[in-house]
């Protein structure tokens, strides 16, 4: 017997009749003798509806109205599956955020977990409940409700898991895994047994969107033994089959050792790029420019500086592509005054492709192989920003999946 | 300036564009120097979406996994109003019914408000904003989401309004305000400019559908200042205009002393008759009936015992349509065992009509008027109840648009 939590995304609870088979499988799980948390998403197209309501009100709307009203989504969800765990004879019992609680910091619409009170859930496991969670949100210090941001629901489901010492969270999700890239651009793309989080980590926050990148750093910090599977099973599969299938995230990093040199290729759209240019190359020049950009609440992702020429350098950097505008004006209006570069220009028309393998950390040469395979494809390389597990180039929009498709190929993933 | 109190229903709430015209109309009346409290329902047809989807589930959904979901309904709407009044520069802040909080008993879908904290809404009053509270729900004392049954938003409106003591409290409806009788069946019913609280108690629990009935016994306890008036008017009309349209229900008897006799017709086919007949007549017997009823949380009307005959009495009473199987189920199997009655039967096809007036205490010959009425119509009566106030008969179902028609014109209520 283990505590175990399950975490379901909006496509599994899109309709009653698949809320019915979350249901199912999560009562198998019960009546194998297992304690089970189940945390689900809003019924897909929900969140965007709610939104949608509020954004035909006001495209500038209040952060916390906005939390308010998106937070319902999967409180509604929560009571469905209840219902339906009781319909099928399993004790089950909703909780919202703030009913736990999960208190988060204030920072509305992508709020941070601070801190989860496991004592109210533990109780009603102990007395034979499932106990269902909502996902996405929590209280900060106020009592205002907050919601985590797009896919924070895989966060609550690994930070609860975390909180409960649970010996598993089950991401059950629309695909079966996470692959060495995505195969709708590559056919012959392999799903992974295991992963480390590191590298997942990397696969997260680069475009494999199988997890959302904050439920891996959660996972990883807090040790959560994290599994990737689908939600498209029969329900009623054996036990043992579904629990062996999928992708595992492990933390030991002695699991990692015989693994191959790159596990994977991710990929990212979603990101457009600022070059500030011909900037006094001056100490604290990177803080003058980054800072701003940080208090607007814009994330920053990749970070290039250059060595200068005539005392002059020149910044780049990447952000979502939604905050480019406000991005540029951020910097026009609160950093050009202070620093005078000789421009400030965006770009929407790029993507990021990263080769991602703890295992590159003890092997030479593949960075100078990833740029030998976009060179003979003629694809010019932008920016390069590199770490221990991972390359990643930023380059012409237009050829993604050609890079992607180049470099699964060279670095031997198909087989 | 004053403390005022704004209920909007869900016709009022139904899209985006409506929830505007409340925000401008709210917005006038902060702009006149007062301080604003809004408690709007769920938007129009919410609720009965939400809980459609629990009942696909099981037609048995657990009463409080209901609360969960159908209480979200209302959250967006407080979301989606403060929205809007931001938009049109007014401060504005939604709170749900734990966040106030707002305290119940643990009756879930029905339960009781007890106590209302007025210290964060009344901080925030002083600060400018405009407060919007969720109408319909509140919490128990574990911290559990609780509603508070169907119109229980015009409940929360005068309980929030007597929290606040605020000057008054303006139910915005469909309708202008109270009529003599439902113009659908008599055209010539008229609005009634004043009510008292104790007629009104009589017209809303009859089924003049206006208010809900605890918010009526509410208003009444503490002596809040109610006005029911229509939301569709266009919502810049003077504001003199508005404060004194619709019917305003009183609580000061000797606004009344120049009342008619009779105020008005009101009519219920929502109830279902039960006779528990040839029972033995000992002290005692009422509570042996109706003891295990309500036990069962099945709301009693009517009740009715004639003078018993051979020892043996008749017992009668009505309850809520929904409920006569329920109730049939607790008699005969709780009941009967006890007090071996002749027999138990229940009756759908009946309706209430009544007449009410405050003025009728100091009136002999209404009841007789009333009967003579009926009987030169041809409507036999098979219940009678008599309060100070009203007096109530059930007759045959078919019958009723004919016994109000004719009791309207009786009583000279075209005039």
């Amino acid at each position: 017997m283990a505590l175990i939590v399950h975490k379901y995304g909006g496509t599994s609870m899109g309709s009653v009749e698949r809320i019915k088979n979350v249901a199912r499988r999560v009562a198998k799980w019960q009546k194998a003798g297992h304690q089970v948390v189940v945390v689900p998403s809003a019924m897909s197209g929900e969140t965007n509806r709610l939104l949608g309501l509020a954004k035909e009100i006001s495209e500038r709307a209040d952060p916390r109205e906005l939390d308010q009203i998106a937070s319902t989504g999967e409180q509604v969800s929560v009571g469905l599956l209840a219902i339906a765990l009781q319909s099928i004879g399993a004790k089950a019992k909703s909780y919202t955020g703030w009913q736990v609680p999960v208190k988060t910091d204030s920072a509305y619409t992508k709020a941070r977990i601070e801190s989860i009170d496991d004592s109210r859930v533990r109780k009603d496991l102990n007395d034979g409940y499932v106990v269902v969670i909502t996902g996405f949100q929590g209280i900060d210090g106020n009592n205002n409700i907050t919601t985590l941001g797009r896919g924070g629901s895989d966060t609550s489901a690994v930070a609860v898991a975390a909180a409960l010492k649970a010996e598993e969270c089950l991401i059950y999700t629309d695909v079966d895994g996470v692959y060495t890239t995505d195969p709708r651009i590559v056919p012959e793309a392999k799903r992974l047994e295991k992963v480390t989080f590191e590298e997942m980590l990397e696969m997260a926050s680069l475009g494999s969107k199988v997890l959302q990148i904050r439920s891996v750093e959660f996972a990883g910090k807090y040790k959560v033994k994290t599994r990737v599977l689908s939600s498209l099973t029969d329900p009623d599969i054996p036990l043992a089959e579904e629990a062996n299938s999928g992708t595992l995230i492990t933390y030991e990093e002695d699991e990692t050792m015989e693994q191959a040199v790159i596990s994977g290729i991710a990929f990212n759209r979603d990101e457009a790029k600022i070059t500030v240019a011909g900037v006094p190359d001056k100490p604290g020049i990177a803080y003058k420019i980054l800072g701003p950009v940080a208090s607007a609440n814009i994330d920053v992702d990749m970070i290039i500086q250059n060595v200068s020429h005539d005392g002059l350098t020149d910044f780049s950097f990447t952000v979502h592509r939604n905050e480019l505008e406000k991005a540029l004006e951020v910097l026009k209006a609160k950093v050009q005054p202070d620093i005078q570069a000789k421009s400030i220009t965006g770009a929407k028309d790029i993507c990021k492709v990263s080769v991602v393998g703890i295992g590159m950390r003890s092997h030479v040469g593949i960075a100078s192989q990833m740029f030998e395979t976009l060179s003979k494809e003629g694809i010019n390389i932008q920016m390069i920003s590199t770490s221990e597990i991972k390359i990643s180039v930023v380059i012409d929009d237009k050829y993604m999946e050609l890079a992607v498709r180049a470099l699964h190929k060279a670095f031997g993933l198909e087989s």
